[in-house]
């Protein structure tokens, strides 16, 4: 019999969390530990061992697992290695052989973005395509790159850090946490949007609801209030972040020519309004071939489910 | 018995090359018809098949022959087609099948570029690599990229515009013949370079050997010899054209991570006048992990040769 679940570990630096997935993408069971608990990669692969017991018990067993796929901060798809990955308590570890050898299960990991594209592919927005860009708009920018139904890992399997291609160059270019300056994360992430807010506060007197707000503060459903109230200022803040986002992606269509771009995370949640800025400056910004050819969609999966969802389409493939 | 030889076609607005390849990439043969002189295609390949048996004869005949590869303007490597190529007499044909039909062998045809791409990783300094990107540093700016072993074609069979990515953005950007502004292809090429000098030129009164020159027709190989005679101006050249090319190759790798970029064309002549000011603009603007660690590499394929070569190499795998 085809064992019928897979187990899916979203690895964050605080929480790690682990479900039970089934094949039409249901979360059957989910758990979680606190990462930052064991300073001992076997104890963590431990504790997760037991937490996973307790979660798929009812469901028949560990003998009804396929496999484990996991989401984990600078995973390498080819090595099974966690390497150098500064938010864990252990830097490099083969994390896939321990967790593999603990649950006598295959064990695949790779990082969160491109778990994520796994998911869309398997079990969201972009099931059965086999071209697509996935672009994961949190705290920071990642993507996941698939080509003809695969994720592209490179090389070294780290491709696919378009959060890191340079949005704006020359002296005005934010500097990015990487170190590099003008990089697309620093616009199109929650902190970058934040980031636009607080400098048209604070370098313009224009009126707007967001002059309410703690400046430090200010997050994109803030915007998102303000803009569905007809504030011109939250409109300029999408404006200017989907644009840079928008051009970037027709320079990524260039490269790859996929179907479709998938976007997800907390910035989606502003619709139409970041949404017509991206589309607007993609098809202005590529080749008359690809122009209103390529779709901008948003995740439809539940956010609460979608990185552990990712992590276990790793698994299937085993 | 395993047919040994593969023909290639280069088909290029004005001169359509075809030769006869063996396996390790020694062109056995070859001959040429002009383009623009067959207004029917069924004319134009009926002529490619009677040259083709003039060069094939001495080597044993068709029979000898495993399939034909085609670099071709507008050539979609799914479909076979030839589609909208403004500079030939036909502008959306089925070639491959027209091809295959009269010749009674498969043809495989592709893009300059991807062919280019093929034959690094066939014959030239991409071979054993399954992950490198190719840039043809020509009239125009092309690019062929391989991922695990495979070139990309994407949705539609048009991706790796890389030419067509935007390197410079606002009110100075240059405008692209494809009728986007600051796109790579516009600095980079050899047009790109010529109408650099002629910036510099014009808008400077600095001191250089180009002034002796028509500033309407100088050419990278000027800029060369002037570079090699210690002049300033031709560095400065060379320094502008190789960051922005660098800057640009830095986003190329974190799109997919590749082993090296393969460099080819009349630009790749000047040697490390242009190689340096490349790999230092890209080690600059690559994220840490991959800081002088992706190769840098000019083509070696004998240029006369490698357009056939490169075309040719899609038959292999027939």
């Amino acid at each position: 019999m085809q064992k019928p679940y897979v187990l899916g570990l979203d690895m964050g630096g605080t929480n790690s969390v682990l479900g039970v997935v089934d094949a039409r993408g249901h979360v059957l069971g989910r758990t979680s530990i606190k990462t930052q608990a064991y300073k001992d990669i076997n104890d963590y692969v431990n504790a997760l061992y037991e937490e996973a017991e307790k979660i798929i018990e009812p469901l028949g067993g560990m003998e009804m697992v396929r496999g484990i796929g996991a989401g984990v901060p600078n995973g390498n798809f080819y090595t099974g290695y966690i390497q150098e990955a500064m938010n864990l308590p252990w830097q490099t570890v083969p994390f896939a052989k321990l967790v593999s050898d603990r649950f006598g299960l295959p064990c695949r990991i790779t990082n969160d973005a491109n778990a994520a594209a796994m998911g869309e592919m398997t079990y969201g927005a972009a099931k059965g395509m086999k071209n697509f860009i996935m672009i994961t708009l949190g705290t920071g920018v990642g993507s996941g790159i698939v080509i003809d139904g695969n994720v592209v890992y490179g090389h070294d399997g780290f491709a696919g850090e378009l959060g890191h291609t340079t949005a704006v160059r020359g002296e005005n270019a934010r500097p990015c946490n990487c170190g590099k300056k003008g990089c697309l994360e620093a616009y199109a992430s929650a902190t970058g949007v934040a980031r636009t807010a607080k400098e048209i506060l604070t370098s313009t007197t224009k009126e707007t609801l967001l002059r309410k707000l703690d400046v430090d503060n200010i997050t994109s459903k803030d915007v998102y209030d303000a803009a569905e109230q007809g504030d011109e200022v939250a409109k300029e803040i999408f404006d200017f972040t989907g644009t840079i986002l928008g051009q970037q992606l027709a320079d990524f269509i260039a490269f790859s020519a996929p179907e479709a771009i998938v976007l997800f995370g907390g910035l989606t949640k502003s619709g139409d309004w970041i949404k017509r800025p991206i589309e607007e400056a993609m098809n202005q910004n590529v080749l008359p071939l690809w122009k209103n050819k390529v779709k901008v969609l948003f995740s439809d999966l539940k956010e609460a489910d979608a990185a552990v969802l990712g992590a276990s389409a790793l698994a299937w493939s085993e």
